[in-house]
């Protein structure tokens, strides 16, 4: 049991000060002039108190981090974007263990202490990716959680082996079923979704795909994966990623996808992505359906952008959603924070008294202004360790 | 004159580093390996040095920036965010000369030059907004440049003692004539139109209307500002803010209007907003039609968004337009920076021998790595002297 760690004068999402004692890696009292009585002591100046930030939507095994500034090379379609990777994976030396630390090490600096990583699986690269994250997975251990999602980036129906690879890095580890594009991709709806959902069903583990499919196309799919999780009885366990179709110009028809949506309990995560429709998050809100978020690839080689801070993804979501009143605001950081743990499962999240001690201190006047200015993370803790101090994480990445 | 200045090891827009001497507030020589010659030296480090960038679309009057954070309260229409923020001048005593210090002062930290600021004539205000922002503009003379725009916020046609105002502000000195939504605020888009282009022409000033309208409503009122160019010659001196028109759904409509923009010379600026449509970069690019970016309002009454730093702006336009390779977040940055030049009609503005010294240095690998990242930026030179430096500005904020 490591020592008992007294926060002082923080502001429990924007509240009135107090002090926080966290014993055992939870938090253990709530209150106002708690003495220390022999804690360690952290003066939190006042700051803004939140719960660990969840990265519920990235791909940890290929970002470019730390590898030198290198020129976009894709193609403007998805399948063009997949191939370069495929062909520069190999190429770079996208080595998935050392870009994975540094990338969950980026993460973790800017409060982040739990992350859904998808990580590629197909029949060039085989597991390495899944083992490289993996890896990355042990050695952080105790620092961030990571989650894998076993996806077919390349296609899964269209390269036959892939489900069986999927199949073994379910069997060693991998948390999460993946999934892509049933139509756009594989060409074969019935058949990437039925196996899918066989796969899950047979490791009695949760799924997430991807769906860039827009307007009527994704649709479709999003009513056969809806199919299947009444089949499957998969209520609660769904996750679809970006689900661009929900912000189709036909708001009857994506409200009608919403009702099923809720019915099923799916799960949306999103990246706010603004040159793209996007399922909107005050829609999805209003009828009870959890919308995580996340950064998606980050400076790899599908795009530039991206430094993982889920406080400037808030910002990003509340831009995209139109979101200006400071409730609104906070709901984005409720996104990408108490959504992504619900999506996640993660047992004990929040700030009350017996939760994980899973903190970030932000330096701002309230919620939506550590939203808007997201500055560095003034403290950041993981099950009542210290991980990160003003933006830096103690552990070097390398 | 002031004394010269050597700058050392820098990469103009990314290129191969050299050496660039200042002299009498201009780009005097660049050339590798130049002595000092008892000119001051500043050593650059390979930085990237841009030209200063352009905030072409502001409004400095408003800003509540350094005065505690303020819960957003207007309603979701304009019109509430219009009459909501009338009320809040008072009743928040956002005092406009002290707010455009402040704003300016961090545009400047963040590399901005040159700003072009509209700002609120009404028949309540009256002139106290343009006085005080004159005020700023003559007090920062020598550090940025402050391009003022009469602006109609709350109407033209539809508050008479308006365009009084106006043209007392044109008399003494504000340097283009503003407009706004002739259909959706002031409900007479020729009265408005009309005013606003006789004024233009009476005063010799060049005009920029804010244009929110969407769709065809959009359409009918850039129609009615293309032929009134047309009419009084103005090609080369109408901007058009927001446009977000060009954005809309039926893109051979767009592309009609485009063609008419560049046949007016009309230069377009931009938010990039990710919340609505927004004139997409790369059709204008194609047709010759100049982008111009600002940051719109910054931390105001109309929202809690906003830092003023036109690196990050240059970011959400790539983000906004799916740009992805190097020259197209490139070309992002170019609407920050020439482009506005281009619009605010800057005297020679550029990175060649003799243009005016107003610089920015940025660590950075690659020009569109200084976009995705957008660090503190290095030094900020105007007219050869420095008037920024890691991001702080020499001068302080009242």
């Amino acid at each position: 049991m490591s020592k008992a760690l007294l926060l002082q004068n923080v502001r429990p999402w924007g509240a009135e000060a107090t002090d926080m004692l966290i014993r055992d890696g939870r938090i253990a009292r709530i209150a106002q002039g708690q003495a220390a009585d022999g804690a360690d002591t952290e003066d939190g100046a006042g700051a803004i108190l939140l719960p660990g930030l969840v990265e519920a939507h990235t791909h940890l095994d290929k970002s470019l981090w730390g590898m030198g500034w290198r020129p976009h090379q894709a193609g403007p379609r998805l399948i063009d974007k997949i191939d370069t990777e495929r062909r520069l994976k190999t190429q770079w030396n996208i080595d998935p263990h050392r870009q994975s630390m540094r990338q969950a090490l980026l993460s973790l600096s800017h409060g982040s202490t739990a992350i859904r990583s998808h990580v590629d699986i197909d029949t060039e690269i085989g597991l390495a990716g899944f083992e490289g994250v993996a890896q990355t997975r042990d050695t952080l251990k105790g620092q961030v959680d990571i989650e894998i999602v076993a996806f077919p980036q390349s296609g899964m129906m269209s390269r036959p082996g892939t489900a069986e690879l999927m199949e073994t890095a379910l069997a060693n580890g991998a948390e999460v079923v993946g999934g892509l594009d049933p139509c756009g991709i594989d060409r074969d709806p019935k058949g990437q979704l039925d196996a899918v959902f066989a796969l899950a069903e047979k490791h009695g583990k949760p799924i997430d795909i991807h769906l860039h499919e827009p307007d009527e196309l994704g649709a479709f799919s999003m009513e056969m994966i809806l199919d299947r999780i009444r089949a499957h009885g998969m209520q609660g366990q769904v996750t679809i990623s970006h689900a661009f179709c929900l912000g189709m110009a036909d708001r009857a028809r994506a409200h009608g996808l919403m009702e099923r949506l809720a019915e099923e309990k799916v799960f949306i995560a999103t990246v706010a992505t603004p040159s793209r429709p996007v399922p909107p998050a005050a829609e999805l809100r209003e009828r009870g359906i959890t919308l995580c978020a996340g950064s998606d690839g980050i400076r790899d080689t599908w795009g530039p952008y991206g430094n993982a801070d889920m406080l400037e993804r808030a910002m990003l979501l509340g831009l995209r959603n139109n979101f200006r009143t400071d409730p609104d605001v906070e709901h984005a950081l409720w996104c990408c924070s108490y959504g992504g743990a619900e999506v996640m499962g993660l047992e004990g999240y929040g700030l009350t008294e017996g939760s994980a001690a899973d903190l970030v201190l932000v330096d701002a006047e309230a919620v939506a202004h550590a939203v808007v200015a997201h500055p560095p993370r003034r403290l950041v803790l993981k099950g009542g360790a210290v991980v990160a101090r003003d933006g830096q994480t103690l552990t070097e990445a390398p």
